[in-house]
């Protein structure tokens, strides 16, 4: 079995956490960024130096090519070099890195391909400086309208069209990907599973399904301290109320279920005033559409009036769970069980670049462990060993998916 | 029994709600707004037309007072001119011009009387443009350190002090209230309990103690869809957890306490992710100290440690329960029932400047009704009979306490 050059991706990942470092150890690289920029240049001189063609399409997103022996729709390898703010040094970079590391890999041991390789580096993944996230993968695949995208704007009111065309980055829409024989992508897991049971390779089948609701209580604001509790629409306690069905409800479906309140907003939110209006979101992800809808419709049966508040709620989005290409997964299996490595079939229940890819092109995923599924946050971590292994399994799925004999 | 004039009485309430008048029929009159300052020039304007003696003190507070035949402390009366923003026509100018209207309706009949009698306007009670609230009656009581206040800022940058030089209204330290025989204040309840019992007059006897906690959970964030639920540490459902044990043992103590969230925050507030601290407001008040202390208890004997999220909690204010004078008190129950006004012996759940001013002077409150106990909101609404009822009771109550001989 070939592998990756373990000192090599070290530097790699080391280098580009420079573009964009904070203080505590992350990286803030929003994208088309002056550290975006950065490290995008730096990208294509190293793409460059190893004798790789790169360009970028009109949405930015780079492709670094090594051309094949034959001319065969390229296999494909990526991810993206933005960040959030104050997000950490391996979501993202890891999977265009280790790409890079293996089309090397490919060179240093004279290996010729039929196929030709791209690496790509997606603009605005994150969508942490322009909404929405998989902003460019959403536009090849065709999920996205490109004009509202390049409408889309940042805090200080900078459209992303002026960033990109500012950024030197805005290539043609010829240079889109046209058509690929797969697309593979490494990335840190961004939850607890591969680390909680020791696992150092997940073969992701694809991406669960999700479903987000917002739901209000609708009640009547009064004075706090003048105001009999009997004589009250209280919504705070009535949502209260109706978080403890739902959960009670929740529970009762499979446990790989994951449900989360992450957002609630009381109106007036003033500790004097008792609140006329609280909204929260309730987003559920499974792999199973059917209990995404179960979940659904204990939503839609929970009561319409509550301790005399009114309950409303909307359906934000959705979206259906992605099956990844069998032949990739297989690739991906056949790789990660040939070298031997630990591992678990698994859906991401995070989104990809990967998931809008399987539109077009066959797809799958490699994911290695984050040390307490931190992500987004400055201390996410994951080891130089464990990022080199992935790049392992993605080196010997790309020879695997070219038809190159295996030792 | 004396009345006062109910025309001359609608006639000023209509007057000064032009003063920062909204399209729905509310006001937004800040304190030391321009709005503040028309209407303040207006009441001086027309209290000097009425004979009387205006001066504003260091915090801007005016006194309009009417000579007595002898030099007595005066008896005063007043309320605040301010309003928080979109808020009523009633809430604090009622007080004020109910007192104008009562000195009025004494000089319309040839009454003479031995004490002076003294109009006060407070600055800033609402706090709504410059915290805190009851600003210049804390100052004037000894309760609020006047150089604080001074620099305290509105949204804009502009100080307290700033905002009082600019308003023409500063005046001399030396005008502050010396002494006085008695301070009654006619205020809206701003609560639903004499609308509910159809009633006209609160007696007020006090203002309820209150206390006021922030209550944080710590969890841990992590991302939405790629933490299994049992891998969690969740501060939402662990908040909702705290929120049913505390709503259970409030219920179990006197049904006139009232408690309150008013506030909730969550971090990092987005539906893609676990919240890792959620915040929330309990405040309750009652008239009886053991049962505030009942509250605390109940709030320290919360668990520390609720499905692996920590509780903490922080006491951000608390204030004793006032008790006003008890021969202010029965002066204003004497006039109600001579009047043959129906009626309730109250304590006022909102804070006033009478609360501060009890501890000065002889103090007590009258309430009118608030439709739907309504208030800091523009459909606040006490009918123009009720407010001219109130009134006649500031009136026989002032004759009362002056030893005027009652027919």
């Amino acid at each position: 079995m070939f592998k990756t050059n373990r000192k090599r991706l070290q530097s790699y990942l080391e280098t580009f956490s420079q573009f964009g470092k904070t203080s505590n150890g992350g990286v803030t690289r929003l994208s088309l960024s002056q550290e975006d920029i950065a490290a995008r240049t730096y990208f294509k001189e190293i793409c460059e130096a190893s004798g790789l063609t790169v360009c970028s399409d009109d949405m930015g997103t780079m492709y670094a090519t090594l051309q094949g022996q034959k001319l065969l729709p390229p296999i494909t390898m990526g991810s993206h070099a933005d960040t959030v703010i104050k997000g950490g040094r391996f979501d993202g970079i890891l999977g265009v890195v280790a790409a890079l590391e293996v089309v090397q890999t490919i060179q240093d041991n004279n290996i010729t391909l039929d196929h030709p390789l791209t690496i790509i580096n997606f603009t605005n993944e994150e969508g942490a400086r322009f909404e929405p996230s998989l902003m460019a993968s959403g536009v090849l695949s065709g999920q996205f309208d490109k004009e509202k995208m390049l409408a889309s704007t940042d805090t200080k009111g900078v459209t992303f069209a002026q960033a990109l065309t500012n950024s030197g980055f805005e290539g043609r829409k010829e240079n889109r990907l046209q058509q690929a024989t797969a697309y593979v992508e490494l990335h840190i897991e961004q939850g607890p599973v591969l680390a909680h049971h020791q696992q150092t390779i997940g073969i992701v089948e694809g991406v669960l399904g999700m479903v987000c609701y917002d739901i209000t209580l609708l009640g009547e604001s009064n004075h706090a301290g003048t105001t009999p509790i009997n004589m009250r629409k209280d919504s705070m306690f009535a949502t209260m109320k109706i978080i403890s069905i739902l959960q009670k409800q929740l529970q009762q479906l499979p446990d790989d279920l994951v449900y989360t309140i992450g957002r609630i907003t009381a109106l007036p939110n003033v500790h004097t005033v008792i609140p006329n209006q609280v909204t929260f979101s309730l987003e559920a992800r499974h792999q199973n559409p059917k209990i995404i809808t179960q979940v659904e419709q204990i939503i839609h049966d929970l009561p319409t009036m509550i301790d005399q508040c009114e309950l409303q709620f909307a359906k934000l989005w959705a979206r259906d769970t992605v099956h990844f290409a069998k032949p990739v997964v297989e690739a991906v299996t056949a790789s990660t069980k040939a070298l031997g490595l630990s591992h678990r079939h698994m859906y991401s229940g995070a989104g990809h670049d990967a998931q809008f890819m399987s539109h077009i092109v066959p797809s799958a995923m490699i994911f290695v462990p984050s040390t307490h599924g931190y992500s987004h946050r400055e201390d996410e971590y994951t080891s130089y060993e464990d990022c080199s292994q992935g790049a392992d399994v993605l080196l010997n799925t790309v020879l695997n998916l070219a038809g190159y004999p295996q030792t």
